[in-house]
């Protein structure tokens, strides 16, 4: 039993690695004969445990890891898991799938952050009876070697109470009672009495994995949400009147009726005058030019005001109250960035640049300027009391009913502001969502996601061909990715026109509408893509006349308007809960490099939907897909049943299916798997 | 200069990511303005940086980083080392590659451990510079930036001395002379004043990378070696007597000639006498049968004695100086086991396992039972002392010369130990050298690397196809497994005579050769090798009358050996750099899979081996082999000379390459690549 009193002393635990510093000098004195299970290769981990990994509330966080030991030992794991609001760890068992790897999974039942680790230890008793069964089975003595299995139970049972207790004893009993001790077998070997000792035996040698890891479990709308970017100054019903906050509240049953979940407003603070931008981004304001929303702040205010011409505080109350009935959430862009009339250029000076000549320098993309906008100084001494007062709007609109923000450009602020100002508010608000408007290099958007925010734009918008998107879609839904970041798919937005939607119109509007809406669970457009408004400034992506600069009141019903084929796809996504997932996108093959292919399923396969989508908004194709009977969850060579749910045509499908699709009809099938019964 | 100042003030630098403790909790205040950049992915790092990197001293250690920051500036990046002897860090500078991939080197210059991190900061001279720079050529206005280079020069002179004082005092001369700020392009964008602001300037918002990353510089000798396993008592020159090492070190001048490096010496020391064993394993030992030298610890004494029969320690003392003045190695066999008559069982009863009876438990591996071996109890109370005294064991023999130990069974002892032992003596002796027989399941053999052996024998022997070895071979090449597991290919040894050896005999034997000498720069044979030895026990792979239970004296120069093969073998490693070198392996398309391809170069190209192997010992075969020109470091239809080192035979290749292989008369082309001139 001294081996067993030494494994139960209280010396700290090694992790499954050393730690740099205990290998940076060399190790003093020999560690102790215990604690020698390796845990390593641990899933889920973001770079290695330095940022937390993201899931949703409601869902178990499945744990995978390679354990194994010295020698032939019976070993146990256990995944040891907390919230962060919790100080006692609850336990949760893993199981041995093959070579050395475990899995296990616990519950993320509350919007919080989970902290989780692995403790795996021997378990002396299996071990023995395995060794002793084998023995007895090949006919060895084993009467020495019963004795050791006896002093177990007799250990345990010293600790068992009540029907333990009773169990330890009667094992004993039976054992004691034999007259051959290769009998034993069927006592010690009893299934019953195995659990009932690994509960009993104490941790042996065990070993807990360090440093804990971090999950961050969000509320289900961080992944799955319909979001509808609209200008409230936009929504009036008087052409080319400028609509206040209480007119706009009256378009909000319509983008319900469409089956939106988010209306995302972009600034509705005070605009500035000094340097305001005219028609087409001209630097020739007309005189009832309203001015870019993104020039935030006037005499009116600032950060924390209201657009005048846009009415008040209440009425934005009041808006989000009005939303809310509906059961719709508010989405409000925060940009970091002044207007030369802003407040903070006179009371706070110090959060700016200034020139030699103590003027405060205005934003530049050298050799271009932006008179218009003054840039804050993240650099500058004063940038503490700066980054304090940024934080302080967010928790103002917070307190103004708001849970979601998009945040304007976040890869021209420094990313471990991002980390503080995430955490911080996130730890107050766990249910506030950030969509990162980062429309920037690749690593860059990987590292604001890793920071801390919700939710990325992507480089959806100039995806086209079939190679880019299995290529990137697959990248963004598989691990490492998928563990850290998760994509919103806008179709377009008051920045990009994409060339595909200028050129292809109709066809083309719905061909990427159902891309975003089903490849992603997350994806957005921006008002005027339901009536297919495609005109840019001729060699750009801006739109013509863009809303950024002047006021677009729209006949929401006006001829060749998709409203109907939006509200289906939005409707087929809410009925559909293969669709409210990521990671469970798998792209299928098919002949054609036209048309893209691919499956969404339950985990549990009880529902499934299969996509097929032609590319070419210009004309028909067909192809041949195929689809492995596991992706739907058929026998090899069994026939399934599929409806589209666009036009509710049915078919019976295999393995390799005839597909046509053509665009001038409708540029996609979105099949539910039926079984046959 | 406020700014600078801040930069420069003392704060502990964040690592380029937040450590789990800081996510934990809610960060505490906004972070400063500074240490905003970002790096990660970086490599080589094994696990994250819990296990060191092993690399060969006189190498560069080459880094490569993700590095980048918000906004648009001009960085720097430097990687930070030292060796573990040293205090002070050096720096070697980074270069950008790509998309934010950076990537530099630091010296392995010796035989030591290295610690590195890589420290990346923002230079606002050379940042500045780029903005004035495409204004000025845009035509704006840059009167009030110029100020700010200006001032940024000033700065930089009041910190400069000498020269550098003249050269900075001489840019300001000659931009305030200048009437047109424009025209200052000429002098702020000179190279030599970019280079030395980026000397003078602070380095701003520096960030380090944490924690420091450590590399292990082994000597040569652990990379690439050829290993010859020999037992001493078999060299007697008279046929079936018991050789002693002063008869055994007669044998050493002919293993110098096939080209080896180390002589491995499977257990010296005293053999036990309770339980011996007989020929092929019997449990009936004959009078004289010599037994197990892995039965280890008679009453001639233990771990740290020589058996009487091979000798005294000065005998072996005499036999390390013999092999030395041959430019030989000696290799040890470190055994962790003691026979019955072992003097631990008397002195150090508490190191072994107790049946309940009281007696010591032998080794077993149920049902199969060990009598004449006892295990020791790494889990027992007394395990720390037993820990000492087995690193004494290793320091014992250290001290009489031994550098290099081939453990056995490593996987039956704890993980941690093996860290804690390995890390102690390299500390003291780092050009020790540790070979693993860690013929187990994969995991544990990665994780035995990672602890600290140098080499691990691996699965070769039973790998047979050219998929087979393409698969493993590949994986065992590049990282992470190259960054910290070096293979020893053992074309066969005491315990394992491979089915296609006992099959095919010598074509077989030439085969497999040139595959482990070939694809591995450490490989090893066991003697008999060479004279094609293959009689098996029947149904397994263990040699008939096996040596490791009897006297076997050979003919080395009996019909049919392969001395000569073997030499050449040895030759043209020793004569081509490239061979040194494992992670340079390419495998090569042929279209047979009976012929395997392969290459190695140096990294410049100087010296390029192509090796094609038939594996099929049983007839020819031919193929087109396909060299990619930059293999060869030809012109695209470039052609080139090849000649068969083994054979001397002369070719012109090119991309496709007719190859055929006669088992019969040589199984491989070795083809050293000779450039037209």
């Amino acid at each position: 039993m001294a081996k067993r009193s030494t494994s139960s002393s209280a010396v700290p635990r090694t992790s499954g690695g050393m730690s740099p510093e205990v290998r940076a000098e060399p190790a003093a004195g020999p560690p102790p004969g215990s604690r020698s299970h390796v845990i390593e290769a641990i899933t889920p981990m973001v770079d290695c445990g330095r940022y937390p990994v993201k899931r949703v509330m409601g869902e178990p966080c499945v744990v995978e890891a390679d354990i194994f030991r010295d020698g032939d030992h019976v070993l146990h794991a256990m995944i040891k898991w907390r919230s962060s609001r919790e100080t006692q760890f609850s336990e949760s068992p893993m199981v041995l799938v093959d070579n050395d790897r475990w899995r296990g999974e616990f519950p993320l039942e509350r919007n919080d952050r989970y902290f989780f680790t692995i403790e795996a230890w021997t378990d002396l008793f299996a071990s023995w009876e395995r060794g002793f069964r084998k023995k007895a089975e090949a006919g060895r003595d084993v009467a020495s070697d019963l004795l050791e299995g006896i002093a177990f139970i007799e250990s345990a049972a010293r600790r068992a109470r009540d029907a333990d207790r009773t169990a330890t004893d009667a094992a004993l009993e039976r054992v004691r009672a034999l007259g051959e001790p290769r009998d034993a077998v069927a006592i010690v070997s009893d299934p019953q009495l195995l659990a009932l000792m690994a509960r009993l035996g104490d941790r042996f040698s065990a070993t807990e994995y360090q440093p804990l890891l971090e999950v961050v479990a969000d509320r289900p709308l961080a992944r799955f949400g319909a979001w509808y970017e609209m200008f409230p100054r936009s929504q009036s019903e008087v052409p080319g009147r400028a609509a206040t906050l209480r007119q706009a509240e009256r378009r909000l049953p319509a983008i319900h009726d469409l089956g939106f979940d988010i209306v995302y407003l972009p600034p509705i603070h005070p605009i500035g005058h000094t340097h305001r931008k005219g028609p087409n981004n001209s630097l020739t304001p007309l005189p009832d030019s309203p001015g870019s929303p993104w020039a935030i702040g006037s005499e009116a205010g600032g950060h924390t005001a209201v657009e005048p011409a846009l009415g008040s505080l209440e009425d934005f109350d009041h808006f989000v109250s009005a939303a809310r009935r509906l059961g719709l959430e508010i989405a409000l862009d925060f940009a970091i960035q002044c207007s030369p009339d802003h407040p903070w250029a006179r009371e706070h000076p110090e959060w700016f640049r200034h020139r030699p000549d103590g003027s405060i320098k205005y934003a530049e993309n050298p050799p271009k300027e932006y008179q218009d906008i003054y840039p804050l100084d993240f650099e500058a001494p004063a940038a503490g009391a700066l980054m304090e007062a940024l934080k302080e709007v967010v928790l103002f609109w917070i307190g103004h009913g708001v849970r979601i923000f998009r945040v304007d450009n976040p890869h021209t602020k420094p990313v471990p502001f991002w980390r503080w100002l995430l955490a911080d508010v996130r730890e107050r608000y766990p249910d506030t969502i950030f969509l990162a408007e980062a429309f920037t290099r690749p690593k860059m958007m990987m590292a604001l996601a890793k920071a801390g925010f919700t939710q990325s734009y992507t480089y959806f918008t100039w995806r086209n061909t079939k190679a880019e998107f299995v290529e990137y879609l697959t990248e963004l839904s598989q691990p490492p990715v998928s563990d850290f970041f998760r994509p919103n798919l806008f179709t377009n937005t008051p920045d990009i026109l994409s060339p595909i939607l200028q050129s292809y119109g109709r066809p083309a509007f719905k061909m990427r509408l159902v891309l975003a809406a089903t490849l992603s669970p997350s994806y957005g457009i921006y008002s005027g893509y339901e009536l297919c408004e495609n005109q840019a400034v001729p060699g750009t992506e801006e739109y013509l006349n863009s809303e950024k600069y002047e006021i677009r009141t729209r006949d929401w019903h006006a001829p060749g308007n998709i409203n109907e084929f939006i509200a289906r796809i939005n409707a087929i996504r809410h009925e559909n809960p293969c669709l409210r997932l990521f990671t469970n996108l798998r792209f299928l093959d098919t002949d054609s490099d036209q048309i893209l292919c691919y499956a969404k399923a339950t985990p549990d396969g009880s529902n499934t939907i299969l996509v097929a989508v032609n590319l070419d908004p210009a004309g028909p194709h067909y192809c041949t897909a195929v689809v492995p009977p596991q992706v739907v969850g058929v026998a090899p060579g069994e026939s399934y049943g599929v409806t589209d749910l666009v036009t509710g045509s049915s078919w019976t499908w295999g393995e390799r299916n005839y597909v046509r699709l053509d665009p001038a009809i409708e540029p996609a099938h979105i099949l539910l798997v039926t079984k046959h019964t």
